[in-house]
Parts: C-alpha cells; structure tokens; sequence
C-alpha cells in the first residue's frame, strides 16, 4: 500500500494548492465587493475566508476535478475555478453544524459563531452574545451557499452543462438537508435503526463528499446519464466505505495519525454501524457498559477499551472491516470496467483503495 | 386612486392563486420526495409547506412574472412555473430570520422553529427543545433555498438564460446577507447613520423584493443589460419608496387595513428613516421621549401619541411622504419612457402607484 498511498498524497496535495489559490483568490474578491457595502459585511467575509482555509482534505473539489477528468483533459484552469463552489457548500454546511452542534472548535480553531460571540462580548457586551454569534452565523452560512452557487452559475462552461450541474449542486444541498433531519432527530429520539445509519450516511456522506461532486465535474464536461450511473456506481459504495472506514477509525485509530483524540465518537455518543451492530450481538452485561460509556464525556481510558473489546468480540469490527473491503471493490470494480480516461480512472482507483486502507 | 387599486388588487390576485397552486404542487412532489427516505424528513416539508402557504402577497413572484412580460408574452405557464423560486427563497429568508430576531409568530402563527420546539416538548421532552427547534429551522431554511435553485435550474427556458438568472439568484441572496449583517450589527451597536438604513433597504427589500425579481424573469426572456438597466430604475428607487412607506404605516396606519397592531416598530425599537430624521431635528425633550418609547416592550397609546406627534412636528413625516412620491414618481418615469411591452408597463405603473399611496 506504501506506493499507493504516497501517490495518492502527492496527487491531493497537488490539486490542494490550486484549489487554495482559487478559494483564496475568489474570497479576496468577495472582501472587496462586501467592503464596498461596509465594514461590517467585510469583516464577515474575511471570517469566513479564514475559517475555509484553515484546513480541510479538499475532498469534494478533487472529486468535481476527478470526475471532469473521466471526460475530458481540456480546459483544465477552468474546471479547478468551478470546483471551489463544492467547498464553498462544504463551509457553508459546516457553520451551520457548528451552531446545530453547539461545538466550540473546528480545525483546532473557534467554531464561527464562537468568534461572533466573542467578538460581540468585546465590543457590545455580554448580553445576548451567543445570540448576535449564531445569528451572525447563520447569516454567514447563507451566504457561503450563495458562494458556491455564483462560482458554478458563472463558470465558463456551456450553458446547458452549468444548469444541469446547478439542479445537481441543489440536489446535493437538499439531500444533505433530508440527512441532517433524519440525523437529528433519531439522535434526539435516542433511536437508530441500522437503516437510518445507512441512510444517513449515503445522503450526508456518500451523494455529498463523492457521488455528487464526481457528477458536477461530469457534467460541466457534458456527461450523459451513462457516465453518471458509473460515478455513482463508484461513488456510493466508496462513500459508505469511507464513512465506515471513519468509524473504525474513531474507535480504533492511532491518536497521533488522526489528530485527534481517539474515544472522542464513544464520549459524543456518536451512533456508529459498528456500535450498533455490537449492540445487537452483545450480551446484556456488554450492553449495559457500552450503553454506561456512549456519550459520557467523562468516560475513561478503561472503558473505551472495553467498548473496544466488545465490539471485536462480537465481530462488529470484522463485519465492518469487511464491509469497508467489499464497498471498495465495488467501487473500484464499477470505474474499471468504465471506458473514461485511463489518467483519471487510475486516479479515482488508487483513492478508492486509499480510503480502503486510510489510517487517518 | 380607488380605479387603479382596485385594479392592482385583482391583477395581484389573479398572480397569486397560480403561484400558489404551483407552489402546492411543487410541495407535495417534495413530500413525495422526502417521504421516499423517512417520516422525519417527511414531516419537516409538510411543514415547510404550511409555513409558505399560509399566506403572503407573493410580490417577488409577481415582480418575477411582470419582468418576463415586459419582453415576451409567450410561455407564460413557464415563468409563472419557475417565479415560485423566488418565494421558496423568500421563506428560506424568513425562517431563518424568525430563529434570529427569536420571534414566535409569522403570519398569525407560529414560527418555524416554535413549531419544532413545541413538537420536540412534546415527543421527546422539554430539555433543550428550543435548540432542537432552531436546529430543524436552520436545515429547513437551508432546504427551501436549495428548492428556489431548483426550481430555476430545472426550469425549461433555454439554458443561456437559466444561467444568467440563477447567478442573479445567488446575487439576491448575497445581497440579502450582507444587508442582515449590517441591520443586525449596528441594531447590536445600537447606532445605525441614515446611511446605513438606505442601505439597509437598498439591499433588502430593493434589490430582494422588486429590482432581483425583474431581474430573473426578464432574463428568464433573454433580456440585455440595457433591459436589466431599465428594470433597476424602476426596482430600486420603488422599493426604497416601499420600504419607507412601509415605516410610515407603521407608526400612522390603520391597524383594520394592516393587519397587525399600530406602534408594533415603536415598540420593536424599529430602526427607521421616518424616526432617524426625527430624532436628527428634534429638541433635546422630544429626544428624551421618542428614545424612552423605542424599544420599550411596555410602551402606551400616549407615548406612541407623542411619537407620532414628533414625527409630525420635525417635517419628518412630511420628509418621508415626499420621499416615498418622489422615488415612486421616479420608478414611473423610467418605466414609461422604456419600449417594453404596453401591457407589463400597465401594471408595472399601476403597482408603482399603488405602492406609493398604499394603506395597507
């Protein structure tokens, strides 16, 4: 896997820096065009290029890029300009997760209603201060939605490619939106079905980090319906796989290589199919402990082990393992026997198979 | 007056039964569509459906349908068909405003993220129902404004056109957020410049009520920028004229016509253009009192007496009334003199009109 995955790095972090450039270059215009109303809007607009690029994997533009790729190698300035609207989405749903999350950090830095409430207790006071930074929030996410779809509607592509990308980029945006009920609510509820996981994990991570994106670069390079089918046929199982495959992690990855505390999913109470599946399989005395140490943010070392240990014994981690393997294959199956451009299939494979194996 | 009102009042209602049965049916395709993933999701449309139907004047649809016929009379199933767009946009704006100015009633009943609160209280326990409440709110704007895009992007003009009116579809949202910022920061500050309220209304009810309706659906016909230029010199000083009047019936009118109690901005604390000018030329005593009555939840018939009294006394009403004729007079002037066709120019003055001598 060694080769595999340096290639694999060295291929994101190649798109990465051009994408950056875009993001950074389109949000220097729009802090020019907000500052031209006042220095409200603009400080606004600066929190919200800082809070885009202060990280991220670039996932979704790469897989706009990937997907154009699969047609057509003509052009290619224009489609990395088109492809920052998927992160401009990204960041738009992630301020407003923050809010719904009530989460203070992202990336290691201040969730952005954090900021405006912070700020707004610096300079207008304490009182009402959570409430100017969520509002100031949720005005910002808005906005970042906006974003996304000027970057697509003025993009120099056909028009009749532009519109069909457009209906897609608000589908993505609706499916997310059908997830994030589901999501909540059942959370709520205190209930999953192992359906519901699934469910929400095909419209808020398998449409919306792979299949969609790989379309919307499709279709600004003319894609038919065909060529649609395989890159969901690739996307969907890769999709589920890579979200799986980030619940394995959450529970049994290396702390140092994610960059962030492992047992974290356990302390959030995060309903995962592996927790799921070890709570069906396991026996009373097991439940009562995974059920004691899922979202007890005091939750200790020992415990997590043992949540650990349950889900190994019970198969869980196996079943999801294997379910993570055979996604992949599909995934990597269906670009395959595919007849788009051998660059970018070979692309789209060795990601697939990288997100198979990921350790972070 | 009474001939032309009566006029505008059945060219709007002839409008809005055809919006709102396209908008019905455009809802139940998307119970349809969300019931097909699970109830939850199901639930949330159905009440995105009630929250946009229960009632409003529909005036962007209109201005969306008004600006197409200026330049053709053909396909007029079409525009009325993609003019919902901009009322899934407009309500889109509304819940999201409502969770931010934390209201608890729209159109005589319960905001969006009252009714989720309430429901939440009620299935699943009082603690922290609100958060639960807003959260579903914020996905539920999120989902309209991703409906408005749709309906455009799927709509069946030629693709040259959709293009151009969706990037005007993201322009209007933009525009709308950055004129929130700036209304809800120096609302925060507690100081807003005469300044800021034009732009204030400029960009959010302008540019969002009239001038970007115009827009889409005359380019939804193929307008040219000299077209969109002539609708802008109708839109925009028009909508300034609404607004203002908009602030004067809220201090004078009748509270039978309007609907909603006299005084309610007094007792909101409504930053207004009629209440800046009269606080900018009136004596240090009648600032004392028209600043006690701003904002004061308790305030009486006598003390919104006064208010009007001061308003009056300033020349500030007088200011106002000139202001809303001459912006309306303006908007009539550019319509007039534009080659657009005869029947769209009727009821484009007809409504300027109405506008500036409304009394409700």
């Amino acid at each position: 896997m060694r080769t595999i995955s340096a290639d694999v790095n060295s291929l994101l972090a190649h798109y990465q820096t051009q994408i950056n450039e875009r993001l950074e270059e389109f949000f220097d215009k729009k802090v020019e065009e907000a500052s031209r109303i006042s220095n409200y809007p603009r400080e606004v607009v600066i929190g919200t290029k800082e809070y885009t690029l202060r990280g991220g994997k670039r996932l979704r533009p790469i897989f706009c890029i990937l997907g154009y790729k699969c047609l057509t190698d003509h052009n290619l300035e224009a489609i990395i300009a088109a492809s920052i609207s998927l992160e401009l989405m990204q960041s738009s749903l992630l301020v407003h997760d923050d809010i719904m999350d009530e989460d203070e950090l992202r990336r290691g830095k201040k969730t952005f209603h954090i900021v405006y409430e912070n700020l707004c207790e610096r300079r207008f006071g304490k009182n009402k201060a959570r409430r100017f930074g969520e509002n100031i929030a949720i005005v910002a996410g808005d906005l970042l939605e906006a974003y996304g779809e000027e970057v697509l509607a003025k993009s120099s592509f056909k028009s009749d490619y532009v519109k069909r990308a457009l209906a897609t980029y608000a589908e993505i945006v609706k499916k997310v939106g059908y997830g994030q009920i589901l999501d909540i609510t059942a959370e709520r509820k205190g209930s999953f079905s192992e359906d519901d996981i699934l469910t929400i994990h095909k419209l808020k991570t398998a449409s919306y980090t792979i299949e969609g994106p790989l379309h919307i670069g499709a279709l600004l390079a003319g894609a038919d319906e065909a060529d649609l089918q395989i890159l969901s046929a690739y996307g969907v199982p890769l999709g589920l796989a890579f979200q799986i495959q980030d619940d394995i992690l959450g529970l049994f990855g290396s702390e140092e290589k994610m960059g962030k505390p492992v047992g974290s999913d356990v302390r959030e109470g995060k309903k995962t199919l592996l927790i799921l599946h070890a709570l069906e399989r396991c026996t009373e005395d097991e439940k009562e402990l995974l059920t004691k140490a899922l979202g007890n943010e005091r939750v200790t070392v020992e415990e997590i082990d043992t949540v650990r240990a349950i889900v190994q014994r019970t198969g869980s981690l196996d079943y999801s393992k294997k379910l993570v393997a055979e996604m992949t294959d599909k995934a990597v199956q269906a670009i395959k026997i595919s007849d788009f451009r051998t660059e970018a299939k070979d692309s789209l494979i060795n990601i697939a198979d990288f997100i198979g194996n990921r350790e972070y």
